[in-house]
C-alpha cells in the first residue's frame, strides 16, 4: 500500500537497474553512496534522451553541476535486487534545476529512496541561465 | 573571509584525506557520490575513536543505518587537494543522531561541503535506541 | 577485422553492460578498476544462472575469492558506450578455477579487454574442492 | 617468515594507506576492484613525487595508460587495516614501463597483493617514446 508512488511529482523518465554485488558492503546492503551513482545515471539517461550531453556540454565549456542533494532513504536495496529510477524535474528561480527522483524496487514497487537534486549550468564556474537546456528539456 | 568555519556547530572530531584521482570524473573534480564516502569514512573514523565499531556493532546484530543525507555542494575538489572532514554530533528525539559534518580544503581553509547525516541503531531492521552507543559518545 | 573474437574460447555466457559517466575519469575514459567491477559483475550473473549464489555461498560459509587476475587493456570504453562482457570457464587443478572473460564493444565487436580470472572456493579461509559448484557449473 | 618482502625488486617509493569500510563488500573484506585504485594512487603518488603530473600530461596532450595489469591476491585486508603499497618501476623496450607494486599490511608486513602494471605513454592514442618522463624518473 504505502509501496506505491501514490505521490506522483510528474515522473518524465525511469532508467531500471540491478544490484551488483560490489555495490553492496559488509551489511549486505548497498552502500548509501551508490545511490547518488544511481541518481545520476539516470538524470544522465534522462538528458542524454533529450539531446543533452552531460560530457558534450562539458566539451563546448558548459558543466552542469550539482549544487544541493537531499535524500531519504526509506528502505535498503540488496544483492541482485531490481529497481527504477524515477525522474521528474523543475524550474527554481532563473539558473536552478530540481530533479525530484525516486527509487522503487521492482516488481514490488517498493519505495527504497527519495531524493531532491539541485543543480545549475556553469560557465567558467559561474551560473549560466540554462536557456537551451531548458527548451531541450521542454520546461519553457 | 566566507571560507572560515565561522559558525563551528562544536565540532569532535576530524578526519584529513587527499584526493584520488580515480576519485575525480571527466569534468576534473571529485564525483558528488565521492563526498557521501569521505563523509562516511570521517563518521566512522569519529565513532571508532569512541570504541564504537561500525562493523563490531554489525558482528553482535547492531547496525548503524543512515535515514537522511543533505549536502550543500560549495565548492569542489580537484585532484591530489588535500581536506578535513569535521564531524559535529547531536540527538534528535530517542532514536536519532545527526552528524552535522563539514568538509575544508587544506590548507586555507575554502568550505567545500555542508551535510547533516541522520542515522539511527537497528536491530533485525527496527531502531533501536542506542543508549550504550550513546554513552560512550558522550552525548547522554 | 581484428576487432572479431577470432579465437572464441567457448563463450558460456554473457552480461550486456552500458558505460555511467561515473566510471569515467578526468582522461574521458573508463578507469581501469571498473573493468574488474564490470568482470565482477558478469561472473556473478554466470554463477547466478546456474543455481551459484556468491552471497548465498557466503551465508553457508563458503566464499568464492579472486587468487589472481590477469587484464589486457586493449582500446578504452568512453561515457555512454555499450558493451557485453563474454564469460568462458575452465578447471585448473582441483581446486581452481579459470573464468576466460572478454569486453567487446556493442554494436562493432571491437575488443575492449581480455582477462583471465583465477578463483578458488574456500571455507574458514582454506580451499576447498568446489565440488558441487563444479557440477553446477557442468565442468564434471 | 614468508610474509616479507624477502626479494625485494628495488622499491622507489610506498603510500601508506587505511582501508575504509566502504571499501569492504559483503564477504568483510575489500573488494578486488579496490586493490587497483590503491595502486593507481601509489603510482600517481610516486610520479608526481618525480615532477610527473599525471592529469598536467593529460592537459598537454599525453595519456599515461595502462595497458596490462596483473595481480595475485595472496591475503585479504579487512576493515580499519592500515597497509603500504610499495612501488619500484622497470624499462621493457622503448616505450614500455612496468611498475611492480607489493602491498603490506602494517604493521607485520605481511604480503598481502603482488602485482605487475604494464604503462605506456600516449599522445592522440599512439605511444609514444616517453623521454622527458623517463630522465624525470631517473631510468635513463
Amino acid at each position: 500500500m504505502d509501496n506505491k508512488p501514490f505521490n506522483d511529482p510528474g515522473y518524465l523518465a525511469e532508467s531500471e537497474f540491478v544490484v551488483r554485488d560490489y555495490e553492496c558492503d559488509v551489511q549486505g546492503v548497498v552502500n548509501n553512496a551508490n545511490y547518488q551513482h544511481y541518481l545520476e545515471h539516470a538524470r544522465h539517461e534522462f538528458l542524454d534522451s533529450k539531446g543533452v550531453s552531460f560530457i558534450g556540454l562539458h566539451d563546448i565549456g558548459i558543466d552542469l553541476i550539482v549544487t544541493r542533494i537531499e535524500i531519504d532513504y526509506k528502505y535498503p536495496l540488496r544483492s541482485r535486487d531490481r529497481f527504477v529510477v524515477r525522474t521528474a524535474l523543475r524550474r527554481q528561480g532563473n539558473v536552478r534545476l530540481v530533479f525530484v527522483q525516486d527509487i522503487f524496487r521492482i516488481p514490488d514497487e517498493k519505495l527504497i529512496v527519495k531524493a531532491e537534486v539541485t543543480g545549475v549550468a556553469t560557465r567558467s564556474g559561474r551560473p549560466v541561465a540554462p536557456g537551451e537546456i531548458i527548451t531541450k528539456l521542454g520546461l519553457t
